[in-house]
């Protein structure tokens, strides 16, 4: 990660244990003002974050120039967005770090991630909010694995996935 | 019941094993019409009926005159509801006997029924969908349980939930 | 007409001078229900009766035994409807006798009468709201032709439009 | 204005005998982006523009580092928008020089002008559809007046009412 805004870096490994969604987006990308955003607010204020943690993920791909941090935060609080954000880190390429890692299409994605860190589901574009509810649901349901492994681990330098170590994502 | 639209008439025995969605209306209810009935739909279309079964039934307390079964008739089949409807029968009140057993305080109202036939949620009015979804992934994650005595029966008398016997409701 | 609800009898000629809307329905018709009676109500209460008078027609073409008089009464009610309903009137043809001599291919349909008592617009469908308003501020900014002749007369019974004698429609 | 966005500038004089529908926004305010902006996208695709011609106005009072041209130009892209935008100029105070002078609240504002070149309409927050339909409806039935000299005359410099200037605004 390049930063945070609203929350301090947490790492996958401390929120081992929680159902996690994740919520890609751009400021400037229509689908994830009008529908991406909003349900992950829904989310976030439908949940305790001691059992769903909602982290936005800024995964700028396009128009670098004008959606960088302080543009952010301005969206951010005039969208009054109550969930904590990561920023998406670049390096040579205009699709940034952990977009790439997580192989994801574009934005608006939702990546759920379940109690053991493992990604149970990664969907592009609008996700429906009954079939949402139901993979939250089932996620909730069944406990963590006890120093469980994770057997389809997530990718380095995820913005909230890296055990042991500091979030460089 | 007083009858049966769409499908033969089940008991809640039948169903054992399976998540139940009741949802329980009047044709000339708007919130019923609105979002009660819709809502039903989609869940009929998002899960397998294996999994999920969703029954409607009509539960007239007011205008009993106009919406009698052919009435009921022509109304699912002008608004295309797909999943089977049990008419809810009268005694010597407006109010019918299944809805007084369930205690319900008037449409829409839904009700979910667990996989070993326990009432497990029973709300009033619009249903939030995300909550919904996540009480239908949550119920269908349990198992059921292995000659289980239902610890929170389901009355008697109820369209779909009658052990052992025909659905007399 | 067969009959009225919610407002005595009035014929288009008593209308004169005023723009009116008439809103087609049936009481089955998901569409209406969706969005061809909450458009009349808006513009019942967007505008003074004076200026823009709201009509509903009820023109039944299928399932007549369930959508009669006392079923379309409590309908009304239910849904709260607060401008006056005409009920279209038939004779030996599924089909009622306005609806036909309106032309209308089925429910909902919007007509639009100017102040001189011709039909402006007639529309099958969804009317977009935009365009509708469009047509109505153009239909208030034009002044009735002093002992104007409608150039298009609205047909005979019609349920607001014979000038000169009793609503027969 | 300090420019445009999609277009030539235009003065209110150029557009005399058109109505003119002004929508003011800034990029990050979610009602403009919710609803100012698609309505004045839906009367942009409803009428000719040779009848109705909408001009967005940024009008930008907070937050000005981040919504600058650029910024703004990347917006308008993303979201698509097929009018012209003019970009509101700034003087020594944070509220931009036009949106002073027409006297605006904040954003989303519409105004509307008529074929005379006067304010017809001015109003901050929602513009309820059919309301809107109906003024334009109205506007546009009235023929201009020849040689007109506006009663009540748009502000100096707004963005495209100068007569006989450039467009300083």
């Amino acid at each position: 990660m390049s930063g945070w805004l609203q929350g301090l870096p947490v790492t996958l490994a401390e929120l081992r244990g929680r159902v996690v969604m994740l919520e890609t987006f751009q400021m400037l990308c229509p689908g994830c003002v009008a529908y991406g955003l909003p349900l992950a607010q829904r989310v976030h204020r439908s949940f305790p974050s001691t059992d769903v943690t909602v982290i936005g993920l800024h995964t700028v791909f396009e128009h670098h120039d004008v959606m960088g941090r302080d543009a952010l935060a301005a969206f951010v609080s005039e969208y009054q967005l109550e969930f904590p954000i990561a920023i998406d880190r670049h390096e040579n390429d205009p699709v940034p770090v952990t977009m790439q890692r997580y192989q994801l299409r574009g934005t608006p994605s939702t990546v759920l991630i379940d109690r053991d860190g493992r990604i149970a589901h990664s969907a592009f574009g609008a996700f429906d909010e009954l079939a949402l509810g139901a993979q939250i649901g089932r996620l909730l349901t069944e406990h963590p694995t006890p120093g469980a492994a994770p057997t389809q681990p997530a990718p380095h330098d995820a913005p909230v996935c890296e055990p042991g170590r500091p979030c460089v994502g």
